[in-house]
């Protein structure tokens, strides 16, 4: 534990908080700009739909229409999900995948199953149908080509200026990140799967 | 769009589709262990503690007992505790920080702070009082050395097994990560607050 203190000490401490506090402050009087934003978490690590979840709780409090369109994951009875029906209709899920590709073997159906999600999100982008719009595994189907990234731009761009979309998945285009706001990447840095343990319920669906 | 596949493409796709998903399922099976995880959220970027509330919801969906401690921003209505207010008492918060420390401006009463919120969390870690748990921002703390690396660690050690926690903050100590299960770096790739946009309400608190 640190040790007590001396006067001069505590000053010197407090001297460069009230320095660090104005500089801060001076920085936040800058930014004056407000407007939805385009997110994207990418990235091999986990947390990219996890802090979409969380980004959805926090919109649900401050009294957002939420709405979730998931591209890949279709038979999605997760925790969140269970959590979230507290919240309908103010928060409403699209769960149109139709599971992982691994799990289909069906291409064709895969395609179409995430075009018809597309489909759906469009419409929710053009009619400004909520304030959170959060597409989950979109960069998947990007990345497959099974819809295209100028189509999806293109639609993105002419979004509601105070709409805010998340849009989730390993392996973001360039393009896409170019066009957000905020792009985070996701590491991992270390993992259970490696020492194995198995995916646990409640933590990681 | 993709042009019409040939049958024998089809074919193709759903051989390497049925191979891929064979060595899934057996990685799968191989995972047999199930405990509570150690998590680490760290790394510049944003996503960490949003990434938890995220887990936060999950869990809640799946009935655990949440519990969050919260080290730093002590003045904390945010949009997610507003939300989370809907779990009382399964869910359940701690803000027992005293602000950002260049807001408090007394090093002693942040320390203090902060000591209290870990006294809080070795009680619930102790008693198993939770199914998990949420220390928020305690790498800060860890950071300032507010409170004790070792003791820390001596702690989650000591956690029953089947509690999961998940621990947040930047520049997370080499000890921690070690000893955890999962950690994740969140990397900033494009930030908003560069170009002049301020931190938005319902997206950022």
């Amino acid at each position: 534990m640190p040790e007590q203190e001396t006067i001069s000490e505590q000053e010197g401490y407090r001297a460069k908080m009230v320095k660090r506090k104005a500089v801060k402050d001076k920085i936040l009087a800058e930014k004056t700009k407000e407007k939805g934003l385009l997110v994207v978490h990418t990235g091999k690590g986990k947390g990219k739909t996890t802090a979409a979840m969380g980004l959805v709780v926090r919109a649900l409090g401050r009294d957002f229409r939420v709405i979730i369109v998931q591209f890949i994951k279709g038979k999605w009875d997760t925790g969140e999900k269970i959590a979230l029906k507290r919240f309908e209709p103010q928060c409403k899920f699209y769960a149109l995948g139709e599971g992982f590709t691994w799990e289909t073997q069906d291409k064709q159906r895969d395609i179409l199953a995430v075009q018809k999600a597309w489909q759906r999100a469009e419409k929710i982008i053009l009619e400004g149908a909520c304030d959170l719009l959060i597409l989950d595994e979109l960069n998947i189907a990007l990345r497959y080509n099974y819809i295209e990234l100028e189509r999806v731009l293109e639609v993105l761009a002419s979004k509601h200026e105070k709409m805010h979309i998340v849009i989730t998945g390993r392996n973001a285009p360039q393009g896409l990140i170019d066009a957000s706001d905020l792009t985070t990447e996701m590491q991992e840095v270390k993992h259970p799967f490696r020492s194995g343990i198995r995916a646990q319920r409640g933590i990681e669906f």
